[in-house]
């Protein structure tokens, strides 16, 4: 059967939207794109239940829009730590799961074979296989949000390391006795970096006394200060605003000097909202990597923002499943 | 031909010794090892005699030794940075070499195939094929001497990067804004745990008042401090000799957890004459890592110290030959 018939379903499970879509298995084609709230606060069943409806209306769009279609599976991205042998969700505190057998919960719903993988994992095998590292054969992936995560992705698959746990570049420490992180620890990129990070740094800088124009937005409530916030404050002029910007591209600079002196791959893909700054976070940051990497690695490497706004991961599930199932492209 | 009577010699060159030794390509034996001072202020030529006369020597012994035995080739082991298709070594100012075309150079005079690698590579691929590490997965080495070097070596091959530069480990920065590392750069691994960097701070605790049996060994010299005094001393009870081994485990500790996060490998080896500090360095180190890694990640992966000493470039580069030359195990 031709790769034009055959198509694999890619979900992609946050705190935030759950998104699904159908993918053609050669990259090709991508239908029935959906996504609704989470609303976390329902509970793990109410929210498998939204999932396996949503995952129900895009296999109707894409039996109406591709008549003669054949779906062979669905790659899952969720959130981590996870099992992908086992199907199971060690801890998602945010969709309150805990050993949750996701992949057996869903083939009883939809009896469709799948595979399990880590959510930033997924967005990263997105941008290598269809954004904007599609062709690069050595990937590594950094997904900034309410945490850092990532994902390294070599000749095309994902290193999943000794217990699926590579990529965790949020945690890897800039600083050794730097800022306390949620983790625990000290000194992670994540403490510096992630949007609540960003958020926090900037309402520092204001409660000691630097003048913004962030302080009249928020009537002086501080703490509803978000990295969004942050980024279009920045847009506007704000000197506070585009200081901690500034000082934000310059630690991920220094994470992502890490990663390219230790794994030198053609390419770092950054995804999230925090690319919205563009050149305000760019330049500095490929300042900030050109002065601590060596040389011949950086010359080697393009740091550039992801392409597939919202749908990285659903396109990374899906190949996901593929790479899963090696006997399919067969 | 069985691999029993198929040999490579495995070359590795460093800034103090020329090592080569025969090593049969089932891993199984290793004839005729030889050692001698690279002398490396006689300059770039006279020590490729002096290594052309030392490999010429072990061909004789493996000839004396294995009878009938055939030689397929000849991996090199040399300081980066090098281009290892060109066979060529760019830069390597201990041993006089800019641009210095190593592999024709041999080939001239000793009319064997081979191949090139860097020697922190050799020395990791080494501990993963027949030492430390044998058998295991994914291995991340760490080889610490002048400089910080390190290799990545995955389903038993070396991970290369996108420019033969993977591994740079020693200028991975631990610390945003910390001690100034001879690269240029602030804040490298290099510049806490390197044998220079631990008799700089040793020298620096002593300068500072701290009183220690160093003084009076050196004769109040500080500038003829080395790492291995400092670790004689540590081994001697001295307490500024103590405090600086456990604070080069911490340093340590901080760059290995930061690849067990990126790259959550099955083991990390750590070779050098630090190893030669025991629990004393291996136990703090564990416990840092233990405090900043992923839990999973840390569970996954032992933490040991290399056990080809001084052999094991000698191993990996014969290695290293063979992995280019896939067909020859075939």
């Amino acid at each position: 059967m031709a790769d034009a018939d055959r198509y694999v379903l890619g979900i992609d499970i946050g705190g935030t939207k759950l998104i699904t879509g159908a993918v053609r298995i050669d990259g090709g084609d991508l239908v029935g794109l959906r996504s609704t709230w989470t609303l976390a606060q329902t509970g793990a069943d109410d929210i498998l239940q939204r999932l396996v409806a949503q995952v129900r209306e895009v296999i109707a769009d894409l039996e109406h829009a591709r008549p003669g279609a054949r779906l062979l599976g669905m790659g899952i991205g969720a959130p981590g730590p996870l099992d992908r042998e086992k199907g199971v969700v060690f801890l998602a505190p945010n969709l309150g799961w805990r050993n949750f057998p996701l992949r057996e919960r869903l083939f009883t719903e939809l009896g469709l074979p799948s595979a399990l993988e880590n959510d930033a994992n997924c967005a990263v095998l997105g941008e290598a296989w269809r954004g904007a590292a599609r062709g690069v054969q050595h990937v590594v992936g950094v997904t900034i949000g309410t945490g850092i995560g990532g994902g390294l992705v070599f000749d095309g698959k994902l290193f999943h390391g000794a217990s699926d746990c590579a990529g965790e570049i949020g945690h890897a420490t800039i600083d050794t006795d730097g800022r306390r992180c949620n983790c625990g620890n000290y000194g992670c990129l994540e403490a510096y970096a992630s949007g609540p990070a960003i958020a926090l740094r900037c309402a520092e800088q204001i409660e000691s006394g630097a003048e913004s124009s962030l302080t009249t937005i928020l009537g002086g409530d501080l703490s509803q200060l978000t990295a969004q916030m942050v980024y279009d404050a920045a847009e506007q002029g704000d000197d506070v605003a585009l200081d901690v910007v500034t000082s934000t591209a310059r630690f991920l600079g220094v994470g992502i000097a890490n990663l390219i002196n230790i794994l030198n791959p053609h390419a770092v893909v950054i995804c999230g909202g925090v690319t919205r700054a563009g050149d305000r976070l760019f330049v500095p940051l490929r300042r900030e990597v050109a002065r601590r990497a060596f040389k011949p690695a950086v010359a080697a490497c393009r740091i550039i923002p992801g392409e597939l706004i919202g749908t990285a991961g659903v396109w990374g599930a899906a190949r996901a499943f593929l790479d899963a199932h090696p006997a399919i492209d067969a």
